[in-house]
């Protein structure tokens, strides 16, 4: 598969040029980003809340305590509404209302499925570590049977979903071109820093 | 007011040592971010969008297209939740269980307010420019009547949320200090570059 199937939600209305459904694409958006936004529904109500997320081919994975009101939600069958966000810059146009900002985005809808399998579950818990800190799962303390049973781990199939994405300049109307107004790109990245040890 | 209000659903349950309701600690993870998540509902289908936001007092406003299908949504009744994340460090532990990350999020349940009158419309997109660039109001062109129009500009009061943050290094169990294993936080910052002016 080389392009995730577009469904009629999943179809981009606004601007559908910055739609993007290309696997590697979408993966890469995934994979760059440290956390996420579920938003799920419990009795007519929105629920939201933001994780650190990580994937293993088709699979996205979040964690959390097992007594997490969001999990158990998604666990009685509503289904998730995953978004993953990066923003790249802010875009400076001449008029006020070509003013935007250059992003990379993802909306995922999806089932969650607990992973009860212990051996899928430590080795998914391995691979958030190995995330954060490649060979991090070899070095730090393995949980045990208490930690493991206080932790859930959420599965959702990438399937169903759809990438935005925007890059460039401002694009500004033909006759505002002459105006004495700047135009630019601000650049907006994320920096992981050095670690600070503690002794 | 001080302190936002707690109400059952903003009653943090998971770490509720991470919970913070200072109108002036909150309204600052807002101010600082760029960007926000917006959940909400239709037919039983939860919609998520990422979107820029900024704040004026005790309204956070956000604006898009006014054929946003999300916006619809919004304005039929459906509640908002409103998610907005900071995440600030990777927290190593010496066992896999404790390892964290540090953050400041701030989740707000509120209805949505179509901005109808012209004058607070104008003056909020003057606010968004002066969020993301000082002066920059009175630099661009401002917006005529039809890019007004094609605008929508939301306002959500801001009253019932919470704030969570975590922040320091890793907390291990006593037994675990003595292995053989390091420890310690990897920061992560937002940055903003220099402005790439167009020629």
């Amino acid at each position: 598969m080389t392009e995730y199937r577009k469904t009629e939600r999943t179809r981009v209305k606004r601007l559908p040029k910055r739609a993007e459904y290309d696997v590697d694409t979408v993966n890469a958006i995934i994979d760059e980003a440290l956390i996420c936004h579920i938003a799920t529904q419990l009795d007519r109500q929105s629920l939201l809340q933001p994780t650190i997320h990580w994937r293993d081919g088709n699979q996205l994975y979040v964690h959390g305590s097992s007594k997490n009101g969001l999990f158990k939600a998604l666990l009685e069958g509503n289904e998730a509404c995953i978004a993953i966000t990066h923003l790249d810059g802010i875009v400076f146009a001449r008029s006020a209302f070509h003013h935007s900002v250059n992003y990379r985005s993802v909306v995922i809808y999806s089932q969650a499925r607990l992973v009860e399998d212990s051996d899928e579950k430590r080795h998914a818990l391995d691979q958030l570590l190995e995330k954060f800190h490649r060979g991090r799962s070899a070095q730090a303390r393995p949980a045990n049977e208490i930690e493991l049973k206080a932790t859930s781990v959420l599965a959702f199939e990438l399937d169903e979903l759809s990438a935005k994405i925007r890059t460039g300049g401002p694009v500004d109307d033909a006759e505002d071109m002459k105006l004495p107004v700047w135009a630019g790109v601000q650049p907006v990245t994320t920096q992981l820093g050095e670690i600070e040890l503690e002794r």
